[in-house]
């Protein structure tokens, strides 16, 4: 998907919702189970009720990859049901050294057509750039997650002063274009997001953590949203795990609509 | 694997080689297309002819995520082919946050049976703790890469003057001990060893890159082997693609003969 589609996608849908499609088999509703492949009938559910709140799935890799040959066919299922015009996301924050990076890009842009797969960036530059040859494909790398251990090293700063994560938004930002490369932004650390939209005013920022992990949706807003909104809003837990029961797909619903109103008044206040 | 088992093995054997099975399908001799499963047919005779040479297998799961739901059968049968006694590294580089990175845990170490996993540091503590709480299994963890781009951020330094992957050794290794925590060491860094070595004594070392990448098994072993030899050296493409004929598998015990027998030496030389 282009940058233009992505952007008109949040302008007709009036949401820059993306969520979490972390679907984990001991979890899900158990009247599911019975079915013959109850990760992609819950996913499916969970699509048909919440594809014209958002404007991108986001399945976390390690939930499919844990369930062995099963789950990469509920993976691929899932991936081919999801429409066109969403953006999807592997997130599956891979990286290794440039042949086998490759690998990692075939995979998932290739096999499975994703829009775009999550890497880490320690390994640094071709660990990356192999992500960047597929045409409107997109890598989004990590920069300040929200989890408790992204404090561990991508705050630690250098003698000027500049946490790592910034010499990741600097020196990366080289590697390719806001028309190919995202970063992902942890909501948790939205006080972060005036001084990282200074570095990369242009790049879209993918945002987990607002919801279960505790990130607000106004100060990620308030921070992180440029002209183009720049942002996809991930939340996971929040919306498909509110009901263990047979109405799960209708409280993920009710969920999302929450979200994607606040989006839309959000939009409307910085005249998108 | 407990850690005095493998030392036990790199004594026996007098060989601290580990064989990177990348086994790429376009790669491989063409007589072995016509079979069921060329991939695991081509491990198998790697694994064949090397077996009484190395003390540990790493497969990239690059190559075998690749290829679908075939490339992982491959997988799973390569690992279950493999003797017990042989150490088995799922070069992943996986790592994300605590509830997930357990996913992937129990993915590599329960589902598939391998004795350890390789981690990017990015995301830190909950990322690599949940690998930490498999009983006899293993996190490696990167820390100065082999390739170009490790250089990009792996030597940025603090204040004092410390480079960022010294920074990880220092804070990780707290996290375990030297009996489930590993850490990867590229051997084109090998001017690096001496110092790392005074960090964490004790720690195995998994070094890729002697070879095809030019890194120098005397320089490795000079600055980096402890008291336990404390070393998996790797080499990859420079075993298993000697030839791509019918020869392959011979050939490749050649080039692991030839390291196996350097590595004796220098075991010796240490008194080991």
């Amino acid at each position: 998907m282009t940058k233009e589609e992505l952007i008109h996608q949040i302008r007709i849908k009036r949401s820059f919702l993306c969520i979490g499609l972390d679907t984990d088999i001991n979890k899900i509703p158990s009247h599911l189970l019975e079915l013959d492949d109850p990760v992609f009938e819950f996913n499916k559910q969970i699509i048909d009720a919440t594809k014209d709140l958002c404007v991108a799935y986001k399945p976390n890799i390690a939930f499919y990859e844990s369930m062995g040959v099963s789950g990469w066919n509920s993976l691929q299922k899932t991936l081919d049901y999801i429409s066109k015009d969403i953006f999807t996301i592997a997130d599956a924050k891979r990286g290794d050294i440039g042949n086998t990076s490759n690998m990692y890009a075939r995979t998932f842009f290739e096999n499975m057509n994703f829009d775009s797969v999550t890497i880490a960036p320690y390994m640094g530059e071709d660990s990356i750039s192999p992500f960047l040859k597929f045409k409107d494909k997109w890598a989004i790398i990590l920069a300040l997650t929200s989890n408790k251990g992204g404090l561990d090293f991508q705050k630690i700063e250098d003698k000027n002063g500049k946490p790592l994560f910034e010499q990741v938004l600097v020196t990366s930002k080289s590697w390719g274009t806001d028309r190919n490369m995202m970063y992902v932004v942890g909501a948790t650390r939205s006080e972060q997001l005036s001084k990282i939209r200074k570095i990369i005013p242009n790049h879209f920022l993918l945002v987990p953590g607002v919801g279960v992990q505790g990130g607000s949706l106004q100060h990620v807003s308030k921070y992180g949203m440029n002209d183009d909104c720049g942002l996809l809003v991930n939340s996971s837990r929040g919306i498909i795990y509110r009901s263990s029961d047979i109405d799960f797909a209708e409280k993920a619903r009710e969920s999302a609509e929450k979200l994607q109103h606040q989006m839309d008044i959000l939009l409307s206040e910085k005249g998108i």
